[in-house]
């Protein structure tokens, strides 16, 4: 079983489409099903059988015909093909509330991505610590960046404060950006951002309440 | 200038995209930016300028010829239209970490949508005070859903509990859930729900990455 992908071209819906099959892989693990064949994976991911099974042909045959995949190797493949078995080391700006949050959330529910070091460009949060980690200058960035091998930076600032945020972490060689503040924000192309807004879920949401003529 | 959409059939990737207009706009307003073109807009908010002009377009003209758009009355034009002018309050499951900072988050981040109650399975939680509510027991969502008369429900809880969180929301009579837990969950299809989950956009930064050669 190779853990290469078999094209490199995979489209990145399929990419966030993986990240849910190693979710629900790891929840099956959780409840110590070993095997599982495609449609309930499909079903425990809220997409179609035949969108998991293609979604997998890119990492070659893993499924056992009349049987399934091998819950453990079929994560094991994917994490290893998308390079998520090892640890991502990462900095995040902006140690608000949602900063907090973010901090001890991801660093307890994933062991591939881990928030390394904390920065605020607030002086009196400067020297606090936020769950074992003191929060530095955005000066630091760049040492801590070159030193500690991180390329993921984690913005969680207010929304007037990200794009400063974002050139502090560009400028100290961050190229890949998840961005939590309600902002768009300006990168060279050599760099990429992830947004995370869901106050469009929550549009989203809504439009389904209202289109349905039960809250206009 | 009418405030009802030109036409029913919007698709959800359109109200997605409007939600982000509404945050690019509210920063432009924030500026002191009275007109906008279409053009730095769409800049603005990351997507074409064809693309704005044609979501815009849903909701009949705005833009002035020559001019642009007022900043002011697009927002109250798109956020009257999706009925998120007024206060949608919701309902919350699960108060460890990620549930504690959503609070403030979305309570302070927006005026249109508002955590009204939260709840926990935990016996040793409830009745505690956190950022001014009581946390109460699962059992009382449904005569708080009732007397608030609320829609929307948020889990916030661990994956392993998330479906728990869920049918006591859906017993209750919540027919829109935005979950970020990091679990799928089963509900009826009265029942809409949309995810959060970041871990598929940090997947995606860790793909492009490593496609990139630069870290195999």
């Amino acid at each position: 079983m190779s853990s290469e992908p078999k094209s490199k071209h995979i489209p990145q819906a399929t990419v966030k489409r993986l990240a849910t099959y190693v979710q629900v892989l790891k929840n099956f693990e959780r409840d110590n099903v070993e095997v599982v064949s495609s449609n309930p994976l499909a079903e425990a991911c809220g997409v179609q059988g035949s969108q998991v099974r293609k979604d997998l042909a890119y990492f070659g045959e893993f499924g056992i015909r009349g049987v399934g995949y091998h819950v453990k190797s079929l994560m094991q493949s994917i994490t290893s093909s998308l390079r998520v078995d090892h640890e991502w080391p990462m900095v995040l700006v902006g140690v608000g509330n949602l900063g907090r949050a973010m901090i001890n959330h991801i660093n307890r529910a994933s062991s591939a991505f881990t928030v390394k070091a904390i920065f605020d460009c607030d002086p009196f949060k400067i020297g606090d610590i936020v769950s074992g980690f003191e929060v530095m200058s955005p000066s630091e960035i760049q040492e801590c960046v070159e030193k500690m091998h991180i390329d993921i930076g984690i913005i969680t600032t207010r929304p007037e404060r990200a794009q400063r945020a974002c050139d502090h972490l560009v400028n100290a060689g961050i190229t890949a950006i998840l961005n939590f503040a309600p902002a768009r924000i300006k990168v060279p192309d050599t760099v990429n951002v992830e947004y995370v807004d869901f106050f469009r879920n929550l549009y989203s949401l809504v439009f389904d309440l209202t289109q349905n003529g039960r809250n206009s």
